[in-house]
């Protein structure tokens, strides 16, 4: 018996106040579901839950699209569902490249067997869509454009409203990325006429990883049926998954992780009590009241003010702040939980999630009231208490506009 | 907002008694340890949880394997992770073929671009160890041989203890699913020479489904380091995962599932505070007790005797028992789950577990007692308690052999 020792003491996680891009906090309604026992994957009262899942999650990428389902892993998974369910080698997709999760569809689609048409632009900085035209009508046939709607790695959020149709004009299916934005800002799958999108359960949902919502459109459903060659993956090839979704087969696929899809059930019940409208207020409020906050003690926005995300806050760090010693005490210290910087923008930023129940006033209020203490320490000319001061002052600049 | 009803009610799905192949019933404190609140997947503490979690699989997989990881999805994730990381375009696989999962690994096998080498037998048969030898000597060139070692849709306990040196002398990998037998019987991946070997949380490991567990020997790595192509899944490529997993690297792949990590953890721990020897015992005793009860009914068992899995009872129903009414009755009257047939014999058996948490004494004498409660309703000839007491007299003689 290999490297085992002879006992195991009881799980003791510490408390933390999760404030980076992911997972975020999770209701205790969401955590009380999942202790509850299981019922067999093909049992009738397992698919009615599905089907109840299927119309939240409908309602929630507000959608009619028939396959919309959970996929059975996290959110690279549902990423990697959408390209190698729609893309065949030797197609030509054009890829947002502006942070770490368009780099990643790009290296997804060559995996596939596809070809890479990149827009790079500096990380932090939204891809330009007079690019993505002129792409489009001057480049030959491209099968798919694929965005990332809020990029987690640098909290630029892609505006991307009026990109359906023009894909469309040209044959190419619109891909996005939802990973880091549904439920927390507006995601409208019909209108903005989106053919695939994609999420994950740990960000914006608060609900634990582990599923990954994922909707599909006609237009990409009726490429996926007219695939030249099989789908590489069999356990994310969506015309197997969907039979197992689709009321009247309920075909044996893999067996459903049973107790996140309670979670996610109960998650998206909160988000529907809640109701979006009032969520996104929510997320802009904290948001702008936390960047206040930031701008009081010296940290920068890195995205474009306009397109910076509420759900994820990047900011580059005052030259006197030392990221890892900074990051270390707030988690030690104050068992706070923000993110570093990822590729080129490593040990020169922080990512800050306020996401789903993370989202909060009190949130807001600790975090800053953490950094208060440790930029006092390392800044001595710095005055304690003024970026609480400026968050207080734009939450009562949005509550009485 | 479509078809989204204005409320959704409490979770509350029936308690179910889970005898079918999977999932297999949770024991409490597993449940119970799902509700923890979350930390970071790049927390210290979490990643000490992992440390845990892979010492504990390689003491279940009875292995020093450095590579032992839970992969981010369910059993067939962890098959695939197997053959798209090992095959590459091109390389031949023998497969063994009698029943649903060896016919998958064949699927997969070629959505690789590798070329199956089939040996396929009867459903309810073992593979022939002296076909494979006869196959590795005589037809050239084999990159791995892959074998299921408890087949989920027949029964078949597969017997594979001197394959993996054959393999070897050949230049073969051995790969073996080990989805129904890991923690329910003896799974020994050193001693017998296996070089990947994955299983599911959701069976004798007794968690929820959503991971999957996972072992490649350093033969296996030196394969996947040595490849060729890269591997076309991004999320299910070991070089990628593995240094998530690896002391002193942490690199950031996907995020974790934390929640169903905590749930492992406590089911490890369970099987770890049981032992071994006596889990298996367990297994074999509550199995052997099972079936004696369903001869006395007038079931069959399908597999060879000495080749019938402990974990997963597959028995012919009587030609006066129909499937469908029988086992809707067993559902809704007596809320057990048992699984039907897949394939050829749908509709002929019945595959009934007793796996982890539902391998025990209340699990035979319910069942037992239900199905007797049926039989005598469809066959008034049968005379009431026959199949407790043979049940019974099983159980004794084991106790006291």
């Amino acid at each position: 018996m290999p490297n085992s020792p002879h006992t195991y003491k009881d799980l003791a996680p510490p408390r933390r106040l999760l404030l980076g891009p992911g997972p975020s906090m999770v209701h205790p309604r969401v955590l009380r579901t999942m202790s509850t026992p299981l019922v067999g994957h093909l049992d009738p009262e397992f698919l009615a839950i599905m089907d109840e899942i299927q119309e939240l999650l409908r309602w929630i990428f507000q959608t009619d699209n028939a396959l919309t389902i959970a996929v059975s892993g996290t959110g690279s998974a549902a990423m990697e569902t959408a390209i190698v369910n729609l893309i065949e080698p030797g197609d030509r997709v054009v890829v947002g490249i502006n942070g770490v999760f368009g780099t990643r569809i790009a290296q997804m689609v060559t995996r596939s067997g596809g070809t890479v048409v990149g827009i790079e632009v500096a990380w932090g900085q939204p891809i330009p869509l007079n690019q993505i035209a002129h792409i489009l009508q001057t480049a030959g046939p491209i099968k798919a454009v694929a965005l990332v709607h809020a990029e987690t790695s640098t909290g630029v959020w892609q505006s991307l409203e009026h990109l359906g149709p023009l894909c469309h004009d040209h044959g190419a299916l619109l891909i996005v990325d939802a990973v880091t934005s549904l439920g927390g800002v507006p995601v409208q799958v019909d209108a903005w006429h989106i053919d695939a999108c994609y999420s994950a359960t740990q960000k914006c949902l608060s609900c634990p990883p582990g599923l990954a919502p994922l909707t599909f459109s006609q237009r990409a459903q009726d490429v996926l049926r007219n695939r030249k060659t099989p789908c590489q993956s069999w356990y994310l090839d969506c015309t197997l998954v969907a039979d197992y979704w689709t009321e009247g087969k309920r075909t044996y696929h893999h067996t459903a992780p049973i107790s996140m899809s309670y979670a996610l059930r109960e998650a998206l019940r909160l988000i529907h009590e809640e109701g979006l409208e009032a969520r996104f207020a929510r997320h802009q409020r904290n948001s702008q009241a936390l960047l206040a906050g930031l701008e009081a003690l010296g940290f920068a926005l890195v995205p474009p003010a306009k397109q910076s995300l509420p759900t994820l806050t990047c900011v580059s760090l005052p030259e006197w702040l030392d990221d890892k010693t900074a990051r270390s005490t707030l988690l030690h210290d104050f068992s706070i939980e923000v993110g570093g910087g990822l590729g080129p923008l490593a040990g020169k930023v922080w990512r800050i999630g306020l996401m789903g129940e993370s989202s909060t006033f009190e949130s807001v209020m600790t975090l800053l009231a953490a950094l208060e203490q440790i930029c006092s320490h390392v800044a001595p000319s710095h005055s304690l208490g003024q970026s609480i001061t400026a968050a207080l002052k734009e939450y009562s600049a949005f509550a009485h506009p």
